[in-house]
């Protein structure tokens, strides 16, 4: 179905992923993490930027340390098409979320440039840094600053060892001058696997984005009254522990009693103080719910609060909540989307839409140029985990399929 | 009701353990933690070696880092009788759970030496160095050791930082020489706060320990499905969090469900990987289980793992259980108790006994010597916590009933 060129392109973007798992571009043993500004990080950078200088593109880090190949198009300076996705993972994550689109985007410009060919606007492919908001308390932080929707004091931040971003080798003075200009973009590919089951469940290889799902995301704090295990009767117990045991089994219930694609889950949860011979005093964790609509979304969400507030109260606890994330549903460009079935039939495809549960970067590009995304088929829909898997020829399919739109962007600026 | 020497004794006690809960004998800001031989331990065991000086005692540390203070009696090299207690704390804890019990053998030393008076018997003041096992994944590492009935193979750990106890301070090869030998003891005795309500219950300043509980305690291993939080189908979870959670609550309800003294808590809980958008895949957590009586302990340990097994089976999780703690019921020796009820009439106390649901360093010592231990009101029953109270009244009385326990144990060697 494709060509052998266009298979080893896709070959290498999976083995480039693969050769990124391990160190020194993870900061685990046995495992992938790669925290924004990390060692491994700054590792995976300096590698990366290679590949884009080989495949014909000057090369800069902007200054949120998100890491940029630019690719000329006919007029040197045009707007450009930018091509992105994220180069930091999860702790103990797969290979796949975030590099392979970014690989898929140099692999583009490799094809391009070794054809000597040159489109009407600009290719730019962007790593983003910080995707996951796996080091520090906040997620998505490069692409908001490209898109320039960071607001300056959500850089007024720390990782879990106490060091500020300031100091984590970015200027936070300059940070927000990562921003781009509407003017400067013509629209936005990013390429991701699916992180979900539908592709798989249909027998296809790729798919077309319609949108991205509504997020909502909580920071509880339970407190209840700290003790001695041996000695204090449970029925003078207030618990914060067995209290956020109850939450959790709520946040699930609430999920689960709802018949649509809504889902909620408590991902990080930490007791304190931590001793197996003293009662928690006070546990905090956070609660993600999503939907692909958003009113099923903040129906989910207020029952799960209501039940939070009854569980406290039942069992005298004090409990705060604070909202840390909003995202609205996301839709990808109507346009864009049309041209992106057309790839797909280009390359032989069948046309399907989906929508992402996952958040993207794409979602905040969409501030300031239409945006498009096509999805790659995972094993058994697994991501945030080692057994991540996604297939060289699907991956292949994938960049056919962007070299198409390419090709049929460029026809639509002529 | 008591001499103005003696309150001056009990104050001093109360205000030296105050002393003791700030830096630079604390390793944490805005609270107490002392951990066994971290910084904060070295300048304790440096401040109170001070004070048993200044009350007439030999001061080394034992090759277990305990501080040992001896007074020789009327002859010298005569057996001992030790009081004791531990000078470490659990993290963000109180300032006299172990410490007050030091300082009342420091001032019954100052009280006898101060009157020219010398026993039959040497006294030996203790302060034990690990007894809540806050840092090293073991507890009362020290007793067990001067006790003779620590394993070599239980010295081979490290802390949460991966520090080993051989690279803390400690000699490994020599440490199991701190074991005393039963012919140099001929009683052990230890004062310590109640840390429960029931002495404030019945309004007395301090009671006759009849014995420890027995105990059990289980670290827990869950094992589900990691998976991304956005786009995992709720029916196609094996959250391992969402499985624990289940765990916590079945065991606060089957202590719940006893109607005796047993109590099961949960207090160490930490969940894999930790990240707010992914499903946890692994999570592991304490479980201990107390009460007087062993049968009871044993009957909610039963019902507990038999829930626990059941909430795995049917969530689809792994579930691993190990028991890291079986320490049966420590019952105080019979003659010592009545030599105890004695003093406490003589000090004009009412006589009242009581069960300890907390362990202490006095079960260990049960190995080598008889045991006596007298419990002190503490404020609204509260221990493990910044707001652990007992007052300097309360204190003297105990010193009142010590001295006069040690009076009479002077008689019975005549």
């Amino acid at each position: 179905m494709v060509s052998a060129e266009i298979m080893h392109g896709g070959k290498r973007a999976v083995d480039r992923c693969d050769l990124l798992g391990v160190a020194p571009f993870s900061d685990m043993e046995g495992g992938l993490y790669r925290g924004y500004l990390t060692p491994a990080y700054d590792a995976a950078l300096r590698e990366v930027g290679g590949w884009m200088q080989e495949a014909g593109m000057l090369v800069r880090r902007d200054p949120a340390a998100n890491l940029v190949g630019r690719y000329e198009g006919t007029t040197p300076g045009a707007p450009a098409l930018m091509i992105a996705s994220h180069i930091d993972s999860v702790r103990d994550g797969g290979h796949y979320d975030g590099p392979l689109g970014i690989m898929l985007g140099i692999e583009c410009v490799a094809a391009l440039h070794g054809a000597g060919k040159r489109m009407p606007f600009a290719i730019e492919v962007y790593a983003f840094g910080d995707e996951e908001g796996s080091r520090f308390p906040a997620a998505m932080l490069t692409s908001r600053a490209v898109a320039g929707t960071l607001d300056r004091q959500a850089l007024e931040i720390a990782d879990r060892a106490g060091v500020a971003l300031a100091d984590s080798g970015v200027d936070t003075a300059s940070y927000l001058d990562a921003a781009r200009r509407p003017e400067e973009l013509i629209a936005y590919l990013e390429a991701h696997i699916e992180q979900g089951p539908v592709l798989e469940a249909d027998g296809l290889a790729v798919g077309t984005v319609t949108g991205i799902a509504a997020q909502l995301r909580y920071r509880i704090e339970v407190r209840g009254m700290a003790g001695h295990a041996g000695t204090t009767a449970m029925r003078l117990r207030r618990d914060a522990l067995a209290g956020a045991a109850a939450m959790v089994l709520a946040v699930e219930q609430a999920a689960r009693h709802d018949d649509g694609d809504a889902v909620a889950t408590v991902g990080v949860l930490e007791a304190k103080p931590g001793a197996a011979n003293v009662i928690p005093g006070a546990v905090s964790f956070t609660v993600d719910v999503r939907s692909g609509d958003e009113d099923r979304r903040d129906r989910v969400a207020q029952e799960i609060l209501a039940r939070l507030a009854e569980i406290a109260a039942a069992r005298e606890l004090e409990c705060d909540i604070e909202r840390i994330h909003d995202l609205p549903a996301s839709p990808c460009d109507a346009g864009l989307m049309e041209l992106m079935d057309a790839a797909l039939e280009d390359a032989g495809q069948p046309v399907r839409r989906l929508v992402s549960g996952a958040g993207h970067d794409a979602m905040n590009l969409a501030a300031i140029c239409p945006t498009a995304m096509l999805f790659i088929r995972c094993t058994d829909g697994i991501s945030h985990n080692p057994a991540e898997h996604v297939t060289a020829e699907d991956t292949a399919i994938a960049l056919a399929v962007m070299l198409r739109f390419i090709e049929r962007l460029g026809e639509t600026c002529v």
